[in-house]
């Protein structure tokens, strides 16, 4: 329920210009109005599930998008229905200048990636090809111990190895390729022509087209390990479960529903299927997080503040998150 | 489009603890927590047109008042398409513990009054019995001029008569009716019981069933001339036309669009079909109301204080209203 001064929860992950929105309750427009982000570069929006105070401001979203002139397709992603939902909604946003692509999640656990699909890989592979920068991250979708089927969402930044230029030379890779090798692209050293990653892996012995030796410069050749990117873990509308654990582990930032503090209001938040600000803070001492931010409080929790010297008791760095909160998260490594 | 601290323009009227919504748009029920205002005692909400700037908060408001635990019905009045449009929305919505109605308006100028039908009048007649305080007032829907099928309202206080004691004296009323009367009851003088308005009308010469002569005592022969009551006209989203000139004459409020307020927006207020400031004012002046609110402003315009030293000339008693604008109206005479 919306109050004064605490609205609907809901996650912007903003990554070069491009955003990735989590859940959209009346007001969330707003919300990103005060923070003086634009609506307009959302690429994806994510849905948890589909009680109203998690999508009921998508049809003003999406008119404001609209407004803004955005063109290129918006990707949805949620439990199955997402679509029937959605299009119910836009009785009242019928007309919008871009196409929406619904993806509904098919099973407990996805991983889904952006781009042409990779061989041999149990992911789901989504192409945007108007939206490049999200092939930068990844998305897994878990789901979580609601009264409705409910997912939680990790949104993982990948971050490619070093570049090592001894190796590089070592195996007499042109130094001209250097740049484009270093950016992910894979390279026929016949042509100089970038081929598509699958088709580096199967080629990289043998001859090509013209009968010339293939030899595909790939990635790999020029950089080191793969670094830490960064990881960031959204879960709402749950008890708590193992698979927050799993998925959350290691997260530079968990956010995560805390429904009440008092413990007396336990048997409460067992009926409807929440969590108490302790159980939120045990997941992330299991999960080995960063930081935590408990969120979604019950409108009868009228201080939050007061609850966290427990939570700090279980978990040292934790914040009772407000309205409007926001972080730039930063690579670990140069 | 929602702006932090302009929401869209919602109008709610309270009267004895029973209230009328017009139009709501997303974080309207957030407005009514900011004023202190229950959403449970809402017995009407009328809609102008289905832009989701005037509708789509309305699934919150919905689970609001369930969560208030409202059981009694809920009139919904507006265009053709209503039924179709709440439900489509009440995807996120579905379960209520209120039952809700629906009244399409049917023409381009309809009179709705509440309670068991009068006999040879041409207004729309709504019985709603657990909502006895919606007799008090009726309402007018009127047509104006948008690009779709667009409504303004009139909400109308009636006011009876002052208690006549000489003319009840002189007309031999028994003493131990007049309060009855007095309350709008029509009284069969041989047997002490109420009958309804229209068998009063019928009958009020004649015998009744049991042979007596019947005499039915009606609130007429105790009440003066009806006083005059309230008056209040909302219209946003038109062209200025006379439909609004004719149904807000002698408002005692008249809030109304003021999409712009520069006059080289006035191609802009023309193409899409909304309203100067001035224009506004003009409507005032020629409907001759006591007083004017504008809302609804453009998001482009800033400061809408700025333009009314324009309107004030064409209507003194103007004010560009800003959110949370209440104001209690007084019946002029006692």
């Amino acid at each position: 329920m919306p109050l004064p001064y605490r609205w609907l929860t809901s996650l912007m992950v903003r990554y070069n210009g491009m955003s990735i929105l989590i859940d959209c309750g009346e007001g969330t427009q707003v919300a990103m109005k005060k923070k003086g982000w634009s609506p307009k570069p959302i690429d994806v929006i994510c849905f948890t599930h589909f009680h109203a105070d998690h999508i009921s401001g998508l049809p003003g979203l999406l008119l404001s998008m609209g407004n803004a002139e955005r063109t290129e397709p918006l990707l949805m992603i949620g439990p199955k229905g997402l679509e029937r939902v959605v299009n119910s909604l836009r009785v009242i946003a019928p007309d919008l200048p871009f196409e929406i692509r619904f993806h509904e999640i098919g099973s407990a656990e996805e991983s889904i990636h952006f781009g042409r699909p990779e061989q041999g890989t149990e992911q789901v592979w989504i192409d945007i090809p108007d939206a490049p920068l999200l092939k930068d991250l990844h998305i897994e979708a878990f789901r979580v111990n609601h009264n409705v089927t409910c997912y939680g969402y990790t949104i993982l930044l990948d971050r490619t190895g070093r570049f090592d230029v001894e190796r590089a030379t070592a195996l007499g890779i042109p130094r001209k390729y250097w740049n484009r090798l270093q950016k992910g692209a894979c390279i026929d050293a016949a042509t100089g022509e970038e081929v598509p990653a699958a088709a580096a892996n199967a080629a990289s012995s043998g001859e090509n087209a013209e009968g010339k030796e293939a030899r595909i410069l790939t990635p790999d050749m020029v950089l080191g390990p793969a670094r830490r990117g960064l990881k960031v873990t959204y879960t709402t509308d749950t008890r708590p479960c193992q698979s927050i654990v799993r998925h959350a582990q290691g997260s530079d930032l968990f956010i995560c529903e805390g429904m009440y503090a008092e413990e007396d209001k336990f048997a409460k938040a067992r009926e409807h299927r929440h969590m108490m600000f302790s159980e939120a803070a045990a997941l992330a001492r299991d999960a080995a997080v960063k930081e935590l931010w408990l969120t979604h409080y019950s409108p009868s929790l009228i201080k939050p503040e007061t609850g966290m010297d427990e939570v700090r008791r279980i978990f040292p760095h934790a914040v009772a998150a407000r309205d409007g909160r926001s972080v730039d998260l930063i690579f670990e490594e140069d």
